[in-house]
């Protein structure tokens, strides 16, 4: 997810248009981050708070609010619950992948230790818990149990199928889902509950930001092999030295000849990496095409989140909902 | 918290008493344990949740819900939610800790890695939001996330508070709060409060199990250095070699002489530990009596949990509470 660095123009134009709501959201993360009891958890916190994080999650939120009219102050609070969600899973990720950068930074992890990074984030999901449940709405809170549930499930379900050659597309997206989407789907729908939007208004605004998130995930493992580290924040390959069995390659795996096939369980089953199987790597995807079929599927999921907004007003807010989702594919070019 | 397993009589017979509210509770946890998406977690989970704890904390949900006289489901779910808190903060503390036993067996993180510690905890933790959802009582899940971000506060101040020599004896009440006490607290509470009990009588039930929690972890500490394996579940010494500095070497420490201060310099600040240590820790706890002191003051929480009892019904459930409180400190003769 370190790509929230180059969501580029409609992410900053909304980022202008809701620049008050988003001073509130800083404003109010900054205040709740604070512990009397333990100084130490604003000293890890704020390593990736102000680590300069677009806000993708709560401007997602504020938006849906926005746009279905909302005018109270529960945007805000929403906005940072998911923020804080967002924070306290990058924080026990760096636990689980003992990966090098996060947003361009050395990860807390470093900076810290193990210890840090699980107990900061447990307190960060127990301020987010306070948080959504101040807006005193019990179907806020339902959806965000819900989409909590999921995202832990997505994350299990990586332990297991990442390294398995024989995980399918389905698998795939479940696991995305729990990485990304379930958060991004949960951030557009509170914003519609929230302003009391209608069911139908309710379901596009979830649809939407699900969608979203697919495409953005999508795109996120393509770039692991054919973005640039500068851009990306993080090093090309990170995902491949990790094992982790991405959408490219499980397109170029079902492809796979018999010899390819082998090459794919020594490096991404057994782990067994040397200098230049990455190249080879990169070489396997492009022969079977994979980069441009997982490209086309990230575009449908962005045609998907596009369409759902049909529904929606006829707003400044919905034209830069539309050009975001066009924005997130056109990373890849 | 490895002493549950010594929580004799008083515990055995509010299990008893409550045996069908129990049952419910465990179906309730092994329904909500399982991932469709991701079968390893009942794998990690079973492992835990089998162990023979001895549903402490749900118990006292289940005693203060039917001591005010409660008739509704929801207490069920409320007893599944305090055990699955419970439970993900074990898996937590396994990551943190490294210690070797937990409730007498190998620890899940030996078992299995850090990885599925800290995701399954995670999932425990969405879970056990889902379900305090379902009971739609705002004002539970106030104090649930209070609870929360108190227990999350109170393991980060240990990480730096443990092993550092000016740890006070309020600073250490912090951390044992997080530890215990507030789980405890919120525990009875939240069965007070779904009953719909009067604001004294709910008060008096926060009061009981914050103090019973205390004095629990107190004692817990204790026999740390004074208990036996078998009975404790744990090695004794574990606090010792991992540094950390409970209320008995808190209270040896403002005693000390400089020779002595030298000592604990070293084996608790610097963790350079060499054999007959451990023996000099215990003897030098006996000398400045230590032992006596930390006994006394489980003993006035012990105390206090059952004098806030006074205002609740005289009912059998009341007795048992009040024994549970005498029994906790029994454990330490």
């Amino acid at each position: 997810m370190g790509l929230d660095e180059v969501v580029g123009k409609p992410h900053e134009r909304l980022a202008s248009y809701l620049s008050r709501d988003l001073a509130d959201v800083d404003t109010l993360i900054r205040n709740r981050m604070v512990s009397e009891h333990a100084p130490r958890i604003p000293e890890v916190t704020a390593h990736l708070v102000d680590a300069g994080g677009k806000r993708l999650r709560p401007m997602l939120t504020l938006a849906a609010a926005r746009l279905c009219g909302y005018d109270g102050p529960f945007h805000v609070h929403l906005a940072a619950t998911v923020e804080f969600i967002h924070t306290a899973t990058l924080l026990h990720d760096d636990v689980v992948d003992k990966s090098n950068k996060r947003r361009g930074r050395p990860t807390a992890n470093l900076l810290w230790d193990n210890k840090s990074s699980v107990l900061v984030g447990d307190y960060l999901f127990a301020r987010s818990f306070q948080l959504m449940v101040e807006t005193g709405s019990l179907r806020v809170l339902d959806i965000l149990a819900n989409a909590s549930a999921t995202i832990a499930e997505g994350e299990v379900l990586q332990l297991t199928a990442a390294q398995n050659l024989g995980t399918d597309e389905a698998t795939y997206l479940k696991v995305i889902r729990g990485k990304t989407a379930a958060l991004f789907g949960a951030a557009t729908e509170v914003g519609g509950v929230i302003a009391g939007a209608s069911e139908e208004q309710v379901n596009a605004l979830r649809t939407y930001g699900d969608a979203l998130g697919i495409s953005f995930q999508i795109v996120d493992d393509l770039l692991d092999y054919f973005g640039e580290s500068a851009t990306i924040g993080k090093d090309v390959g990170d995902d491949f030295r990790e094992q982790k069995l991405t959408l490219p390659l499980i397109k170029a795996v079902t492809k796979a000849d018999a010899e390819e096939r082998e090459f794919w369980r020594r490096v991404i089953e057994k782990g067994d990496q040397q200098d230049g199987d990455l190249e080879r790597a990169v070489s396997l995807l492009k022969k079977h095409g994979a980069l441009d079929a997982t490209r086309l599927d990230a575009l449908a999921w962005a045609g998907k989140a596009k369409a759902a907004l049909d529904v929606l007003p006829d707003d400044p807010i919905r034209g830069m909902l539309l050009d975001l989702a066009d924005y997130v594919v056109a990373r890849v070019n």
